[in-house]
């Protein structure tokens, strides 16, 4: 059976996150309804990251097996026809080897946090950001964020209902830009806890608004303790961004 | 009567333009109305640019003048909250001289196209961009927009609407820049006839597909006749950046 990967772009705005769930309108649920209505076959789809209702992707990757050997042109533009009104698009999709797996090949996941750092309520980008309205420091943001790069226990910035079975993850890349009133927090590793971008990121927020010195937030960090975390972003400013493999 | 200089921020999508018409939701009406909230009165709100439906603005500005002497950060959070829950803020409020009028004042005009250029649909960007399928060569865009900078008769870029007094205008600034699959057109001028932007980058779009020459492109400026104008780009990829004073 041939195995497509595909590079899936959402809104997550009116999802109830990637995975199925009865009763909901999911990411993944939309893209296997797509998939049966384009090849007639119920598969599943497996996807690198599970994101959260309201998270966003702009290179999600899954793998999905099929019959009949598509050409991968057609397996893009016929989903993505078949995804309409979702605000769900295939914007790339090509043959795989049998042995790749979206989730458990990928070596690492990419994420974006956007903030815009203002009094004003978001328009165009409502839905798409976290609106901060105390006034922010990134270069400082940047500085602790590089404190909690490397191999740690991350149970501090761990949601309770978290499955990993280890909280021990290696960040490779917290940093922190500013550009205007957007702030913009990117993180890499080869995977994440549940909520982790979304808890660094609000203790970051600690950390911009001048409540948190970097050396508090290590502190929280190996405190071990989810109680020391900062204020969980909201997840309308998270995007997964891309997977590598 | 203290004047205000308001900035104000839009998502044009659920609005039917920038000027009251009587039985549709407009951004001057829903300002119009939050004014009266936040003042009890029902003051004219003149801006500096009639943005067409579904046109979204960064920068608008607009001028009131209220009888109290509000403090501006007041008028500016009040009428952010008033406007809830429109996609319209009002992002910086400021005491300006009974002289200044928001679109007489204004010495230049600064307009945001987008286009996406890919063949997958929008997701995240749906009613914020105009997507593009066809491969197109952003370079060739911009040197052939060169071609239009300087006083000119418009009358090919403009609506058969338009009710500008004279179809000459001075276009300042028109550039094309690709930043992966986005192409951005920035264009400047004191003032637009309607419709203008949208006709020069539907223009510029059959420059980018190949179909026409820079040589093209200015024999159709030239020949001053609207049906040698390209395709009108789409409402919704269309922003009123900033106006300069």
């Amino acid at each position: 059976m041939p195995r497509y990967k595909l590079v899936i772009e959402y809104d997550g705005t009116p999802f109830a996150g990637w995975q199925m769930q009865a009763g909901h309108a999911t990411v993944q649920s939309v893209l296997t309804d797509a998939i049966e209505r384009l090849s007639g076959e119920r598969v599943v789809v497996a996807g690198a990251g599970r994101t959260d209702a309201g998270v966003h992707a702009i290179g999600q990757v899954a793998h999905i097996d099929l019959t009949r050997d598509w050409r991968p042109d057609t397996v893009r533009d016929g989903l993505t026809a078949h995804l309409r009104p979702h605000p769900v698009a295939v914007v790339a999709a090509e043959r795989a080897a049998a042995e790749f797996d979206a989730r458990f090949s990928a070596v690492k996941r990419h994420y974006l946090y956007r903030l815009v750092n203002r009094r004003a309520d978001l328009t165009l980008d409502r839905d798409r950001a976290w609106r901060v309205p105390q006034p922010l420091d990134a270069a400082a943001m940047h500085d602790a964020a590089q404190r909690l790069l490397g191999r740690h226990d991350f149970t501090t910035f761990r949601a309770a209902e978290c499955q990993a079975a280890s909280p021990v993850k290696t960040l490779d890349q917290l940093d922190v830009e500013r550009h205007g009133t957007e702030i913009r927090v990117t993180a890499s590793a080869r995977s994440f806890l549940h909520h982790q971008v979304r808890s660094m990121v609000g203790s970051l927020m600690r950390v911009g608004e001048g409540r948190w010195s970097a050396d508090d937030l290590e502190a929280a960090l190996h405190a071990c303790d989810r109680a020391r975390c900062g204020p969980m972003a909201p997840a309308a400013g998270l995007y997964l961004s891309a997977v590598s493999y």
